[in-house]
C-alpha cells in the first residue's frame, strides 16, 4: 500500500510551513532541500493552494505559508487532498473497470471501510502535531 | 493511496477459490478470465502458497486450492502478506530513506497507526465474506 510521491513531499512542505507559520517558503528553497525538481514542488504547492491549505505570497521574501492555523488542518484532509484520484484498486476509480467480478463483488466495500478507518485514524492528528522545529528547515 | 495489481488480482484469485472451496483453479483458467499474463498470475499464487494460504495440485484437474477454511483467512493477513514490501512512504521500507527531516518527523508514527487501523479493519472480515458465487467464475 503506497501513497503518491505527491503526498509524501505534500506533507514534507507542510511540516516545515506549520514549524515556522511567519516564514514564506520559496519553491526553490523546498526543492531543494528535498533534491526534488522545482516544477514537481511547484505543482504539489499549487494544489494545496487551490483547496485553501495554502497560500502564496509573491515577490522577494515570497513563498507559502500555511492559510489556516496549523491545528486547524487534519491530517485526513491532507492525504483525502493530494490523493485525489488515486483509487485503492483499480475498480474504485471514477472511471470504473473492467473486473469481470464487477457486480458480484463484496471486497469493494471491505476496502472502502478500510481505507475511511485509515483516513479517520490520521484526522485525529493536524499539522500542529508534526510541525518541524524550525532548527530542521535550516 | 494504491494496493499493488499483485494484491488486487491476488483477492480476485481468493474470492474464486472461496467460493469453490472442492475445485482446483488451474493458473491458465485464471489467468484468462482476468486478461493477465499467466506467468503473474503464478507469482501471485506461488506467494499465497508459500505463505500456506493456498495449496497447489499437480496433474491433470490440478490446481490451487484454499489450504485453509475460508473463514481462517483474514483480509488483513492477505494485504499484510500480498503488499510485502510495499511501504506507504519511501521512508518506511526495511532499507530506510534518504529524507532529510527523517530523525525528528513526528509523521511516520501518524501513518504508521493509520496503516495498522486499515489493517485491524480489513481483520474484521474473512474470505468467507467475500467469497464468489460458483456461477460468476463460469
Amino acid at each position: 500500500m503506497r501513497l503518491t510521491s505527491f503526498t509524501d513531499y505534500g506533507f514534507r512542505t507542510l511540516m516545515h510551513l506549520a514549524g515556522e507559520p511567519g516564514r514564506a517558503f520559496s519553491t526553490a528553497e523546498l526543492a531543494d532541500e528535498f533534491g526534488l525538481s522545482r516544477n514537481h514542488l511547484a505543482k504539489i504547492t499549487q494544489k494545496l493552494a487551490a483547496s485553501g491549505i495554502v497560500e502564496t505570497r509573491r515577490g522577494g521574501g515570497g513563498g507559502a505559508v500555511l492559510a489556516q492555523p496549523a491545528d486547524q488542518i487534519r491530517l485526513g484532509a491532507v492525504v483525502r487532498l493530494l490523493e485525489e484520484g488515486q483509487p485503492l484498486v483499480e475498480c474504485l476509480s471514477v472511471k470504473g473497470s473492467a473486473c469481470t467480478i464487477d457486480g458480484q463483488c463484496r471486497l469493494k466495500a471491505r476496502l472502502r471501510a478500510a481505507e475511511a478507518a485509515f483516513l479517520a485514524d490520521l484526522d485525529r492528528s493536524t499539522l500542529a502535531d508534526i510541525a518541524l522545529a524550525p532548527a530542521s528547515a535550516a
